[in-house]
Formats: C-alpha cells, sequence, structure tokens
C-alpha cells in the first residue's frame, strides 16, 4: 500500500494508473475510521480496480467554535485498517500540503447547502466543497463513494460534480449502525457511557418517523413532533428535526415516499447527525 | 476535424484520447477568432499532441449591462480557422449543455480578482472561474494556453489551478497587436473608423509607460500621471490605469522590473483592456 503525503507525487501516481488503464475507486474521509467507512472501502473495490482513501481532518469545513483541534485522529489505526481493506494508497496529507497561506479560491454551492447543517454550520459546505474539488483534482478517480450519514453533503457534492462537470460518479453508500442502532461516527468516541445511551433516541425518532409515515401519517408536522418528542423525552438538544425532498432537500409538507427524515441534535457537546429515507 | 455540442460527449472523447496517451492542449476562447487566438492554438500544438479549441459566449462573465448579446459570433469563421489551423476538436456548446437551469455551483477567487476589472465588473470573475473550471473537468488538457492580454485573468485562473489542484500546466502567450500596435481583440469590430485611430493611445500609453520606467523613472504616480495623459489627449474614457506587481496583482509605489502596467478604456461604448510586463 502506497502512502502519499505530497499532494503532486498522489496526482502523478493516479496519472499514472490512469494511463495504465486502472480505474481508481475514492473514499475521502476524515479518518479515525470505522466500519462505516470500511464498507464505503468495499463499494469502492466492487465498482474500480484500484481504491485510493484520503485522511484528512479539513479546517476550512469547522466552524472557529467547532471540534477541529479535538477532533480524532488515528494516523497508525487507519493505516492498519486501510492495509487490511486491500486499499491501494492513502492521501494523507499536512495542511500546508493542502492549503497554501495565501488560498483565495473556493467552490460555493448556494442552494443545497443554505438549509440544515448549512444553518447551524456556516462556511461548512464551501469547505466541504473546496477540500473535495481538490481531492478530485488530485486523485481522479472513476467512483467516489459517500456515506448516506451525511446526506446533504452527498446532495451539495452531487450537485458540485454536476455542475462542474467532474468527470467522476459518485456513488452513496447506506447507513452503518452499531448493533443498537447509533449511526456509526468518528464522533461517537466522545459520547461518555451516559449520553451513549441517550444518543439511541436519534436512531430511535427516525425509526418512528418511518413507522409513522408508514401507518398513514402523511403530514410532515405531526410526524416531525413525535420526532421531536422522542428526542426531548431523551433530553437532546434538538438543533434541527427536518423531512425534505431527496434531491432539492426542500422541506414538506405532506410527506411522500423517497422524501428524507433528517436530525441533528447536541448530546451534550457532540453533534450528532443521523437521517432516513422514507 | 471534431465539434462537439454535448458536454459528455467532449469529455469521453478527451479521455478516450488521454487513455490511448494522447496529451491534450486546450484553447477556451469567446469565439470570434483573430490572429491572437491562433497564436495561442500554435503555442498548444507545440506543446501537445493533440489541440481542442472551446467557442462559449460565456453570459456568467458579463454584467447586466454589459455587451453578452451583441457580443460578436461568426461559428462558421471560426470552424474555418480552427480547421485550417490543425485542431483536433473544437467544443461549441449551446447554453444548456453549460448550464443547468438549478446550477447553484460556483468558483471563487477572493484576491486577486478584487480590483483592476474586478473593481468595474463585480461576478465577472466568478463567471470566468466558474466556466474554466468546468471547461477544464471536461477537456482535461495537459497544457491550457491564455493570451496575456486578459493579464488579471490569466493571473486568477493560474491561483485556480493551483488553489484547486487541477492537473494542468498553464501557459501565457504574448499580446499579439495589429501592425499599428493595438492589441488584437474580437471587440475591436466594434469601432468605428475614428474611434479606431482614438484606440492607438492605450498602446502609446503603455509604450510611455516601458519608456519612463526605462528611462530611470521609478514613481508608479508619475508614470501613471503620463499614461493617463496620453489616454486624455484621445478623449477616451478611463476605467483604469494601474501599476502592479506580476504575481498578487497588488499597485505598487516605486516601480520594478517584472511589474505590470494595465489599462482599460471606454473607446465609445467599447471597453478595451491592455497591458506591459515592464
Amino acid at each position: 500500500m502506497r502512502i502519499f503525503k505530497d499532494a503532486d507525487e498522489m496526482q502523478r501516481w493516479s496519472m499514472e494508473q490512469r494511463i495504465s488503464g486502472n480505474t481508481i475507486g475514492f473514499v475521502p474521509t476524515m479518518g479515525y475510521l470505522h466500519n462505516g467507512h470500511l464498507s464505503l472501502i468495499e463499494e469502492a473495490r466492487a465498482e474500480c480496480d484500484l481504491v485510493v482513501v484520503s485522511v484528512f481532518v479539513n479546517p476550512a469545513q469547522f466552524g472557529p467554535k467547532e471540534d477541529f483541534g479535538s477532533y480524532p485522529r488515528d494516523a497508525r489505526g487507519d493505516l492498519e485498517m486501510c492495509e487490511g481493506a486491500g486499499v491501494a494508497a492513502v492521501f494523507m496529507p499536512t495542511l500546508d500540503a493542502m492549503y497554501a497561506k495565501d488560498a483565495s479560491v473556493g467552490v460555493n454551492e448556494t442552494s443545497l447547502s443554505l438549509g440544515l447543517c448549512g444553518t447551524s454550520r456556516p462556511g461548512h459546505f464551501r469547505g466541504v466543497c473546496t477540500v473535495v474539488a481538490k481531492l478530485l483534482n488530485i486523485i481522479q478517480p472513476q467512483v467516489m463513494v459517500l456515506g448516506q450519514k451525511d446526506y446533504q453533503q452527498a446532495a451539495v457534492l452531487t450537485r458540485m460534480i454536476r455542475d462542474l462537470n467532474f468527470p467522476v460518479e459518485l456513488k452513496i453508500a447506506p447507513i452503518m449502525r452499531e448493533p443498537d442502532g447509533l449511526a456509526m461516527s468518528s464522533r461517537n468516541i466522545y459520547l461518555t457511557k451516559e449520553q451513549r445511551s441517550q444518543a439511541l433516541a436519534i436512531g430511535a425518532a427516525l425509526t418512528k418517523a418511518h413507522d409513522c409515515f408508514y401507518a398513514g401519517e402523511s403530514s410532515a408536522d405531526e410526524i416531525k413532533r413525535q420526532m421531536r418528542a422522542e428526542l426531548q423525552e431523551n433530553a437532546l438538544d434538538i438543533d434541527y428535526v427536518e423531512i425534505v425532498n431527496g434531491l432539492e432537500l426542500r422541506p414538506v409538507q405532506s410527506v411522500e415516499m423517497g422524501n428524507v427524515a433528517l436530525i441533528a441534535a447536541f448530546c451534550g457537546k457532540t453533534r450528532l447527525i443521523d437521517n432516513c429515507i422514507l
């Protein structure tokens, strides 16, 4: 397995692979890999000759009061996991290798990125779009695999790929959950034992939305009321509870199949997100 | 010579060329090609196996009161000129092929694009960066050739390529001039005979800046005063007269070799730009 810290070297390697006829599947991550990431790597392996994983905690997508500094990191563990998963190359750049001191170019999405996480995390999606545009140019994959857990991110990047004509196909892999239903996330490590148990209310609220809808309820207000009740009973601090249409992420009044129920909530200081396609 | 109107077909062709080992040199244009463009095509041919020229009058880089509607167009003439110059493929998309109705992603440069033309043409460089990012992803060239006449554009795109890691090398080709010194431009067609003669003051003012500097004058204020005088004597309406350092485009006080003198001026309703590296 090759490990690259320099963007130009990574790019050269990718170009050589492309010219020699190999297809590249790419999984962008912020590291501290878990089984959710492994499922993305497996999806990429099924689609392409070679898998490249990037491990980069991207400061540009964190707000000034967010957890950039404390975000969990484990380079050695990540490399072992990638090696075990048959990854061909890991791109693990330093901050300086990714951003020049006078960097002044960014990629902005101005529609899908405004609501939901975009409301509570201004600048987040600009950071995400910019770093993923860079990574796509460096790694030049045919396929990029993202997780459905970051539903809005996947929608925004789908839009970016379309609007900027990136020559890559995007695959969205299903949410991986712990046996008790908590969506896998590197941030779960932050949770105390008690919070870990509280956090189950997020998955429970989504299950409630699902069951409610398939029992015949179509009022978004009523379904969201029940979701909020579930979260509040477990003392979670709600950022948003929303039901949107799948492509434009517009809140709906009357719920239809294919709409998406989404939750962001704080469990102590830890912000968790999860969603469910109805 | 191949002609593509569809972005996906263009992209597929480019990918096939890349995989079969051909290098692509790319010249982005707004059409109405002249000898200035031809010199860019020749530069691209000298560098690469195949040359692709795009012809697209990009509405996103025109302001609401600018000349998008009247910008000169001559598709047949452009194709003939490309054919004669040994171009392998022309990308001539329709508006719909380039921008989805709900397009919401753009590329912003927030430093070099603020002054000079960016001041009088807000949004212009966002339009330029966005369309060139799209064209780079569609055409996937190893080399892109731009003209020095649009000096700020070349600087902004150099920055974009660096900051977003586009896998392309940028070449800047020298300004081509008419025998009397007027910089070649598709917009010269707008000029009446009288304006055409007035417009020579732009080149003359730059020559004055050059001669003045090499005669020992290092005060930017003094050189700019003389440049403005030249333009005003010929009744040109000055947009800006500036001397900047070559990379960051910051106005200088004390002029040094490698600084760039730039002019934008209206000749009637026609806005002309020109520059000279000192």
